[in-house]
């Protein structure tokens, strides 16, 4: 799929194809499309993305991507300070944010124990987690990293070291998806619905 | 699903998301993708990009992209250069070139004569084509154009200036695709491959 008679557009092919799921010739799609446009454009595209990875910061309480020191939730005072929603990476913030349904704050740990990987727990940002709750302006932990083994063991990792301070922890409920066909459910899934039904009228 | 904690993330996001066939979630994916790698991979990214656009010049001879004045297509001394295949885009040069089945040259006019978008034979690289023809290089010009109405008049403008000159005026066969099923070819192109079928033996 590789054209020859430019180096310069199969360069901006392997580096469009890199990105993950897209293909030869969807990078191929691309270049000629980024080729259409505007040197001004192009520009500004180049430019933005660098601009991104250059400019921005991790926040220094929560580890959130940030344009400034502290990021937008933690230092917004009309959120709830006192529940932090532990969870594995910015994408998940943006997902929980994204259903407006939580108004506490967040810690983003940057993955999750992974031996065969090589990711022990000082690869993550749980020592400041364990800070956050040593300060004692906590009341509640929600753990929610994702339920792989892993997820499951760091989650296990972090509650073992704050079970023991005034605080609640809770973890994302889990159960049969709205919207999904209960013949459809995974059994785990469903077997734990049951197991932790709840009231009807609550619904 | 624009994320409100960092300004530079959506606006990458949103750069991204300007990408044919790339949505808002795909662009975030991506966005999020290029924060986790180095600031040296996600340097030679963007540069590539952006040596692509600047650097890349149009073929003299045929218009089609390249690293210098001449193409590596019509600078080279093996392809044959007294049969010329007219095609609409550099796309339509890479899925010929991919066949492996055409050793002439090309002429990329860069579109199709569209009056309803404004597009007439002045905008397309048409005159530059007659020259060549003129010269008395050409022995068949291959009109490849697609087959759109646009495509079908534009194919017919060509011929009709070069209709006088002594070379062979061809165009792509038409028929059912190989692969295809009989049964679910559309009817025009079955038809054309009635009339147009073949001897047995030279398939």
């Amino acid at each position: 799929m590789i054209n020859n008679t430019s180096k310069l557009l199969d360069k901006a092919v392997e580096q469009l194809g890199s990105l993950p799921g897209i293909g030869q010739k969807t990078a191929l799609r691309l270049a000629l499309h980024l080729l259409r446009q505007d040197i001004e454009d192009v520009d500004l595209f180049t430019n933005t993305i660098r601009d991104m990875r250059h400019n921005i910061v991790y926040c220094e309480k929560c580890n959130n991507i940030s344009d400034n020191l502290l990021c937008d939730i933690c230092s917004n005072p009309i959120r709830n300070h006192s529940i932090i929603c532990v969870v594995q990476s910015i994408s998940d913030v943006i997902a929980i944010e994204n259903t407006a349904q939580y108004n506490g704050v967040y810690h983003v740990i940057g993955g999750v124990i992974s031996p065969i990987n090589g990711i022990g727990p000082q690869e993550l940002k749980i020592d400041s987690l364990i800070r956050r709750v040593e300060s004692g302006e906590v009341e509640e932990v929600i753990l929610a990293l994702g339920t792989t083994i892993d997820g499951d063991t760091t989650n296990f990792f972090i509650y073992r070291q704050i079970k023991d301070f005034p605080i609640k922890i809770s973890t994302l409920s889990r159960g049969v998806a709205i919207g999904d066909e209960i013949e459809y459910a995974d059994e785990l899934t469903l077997g734990r619905s049951i197991i932790d039904r709840t009231n009807f009228c609550k619904l």
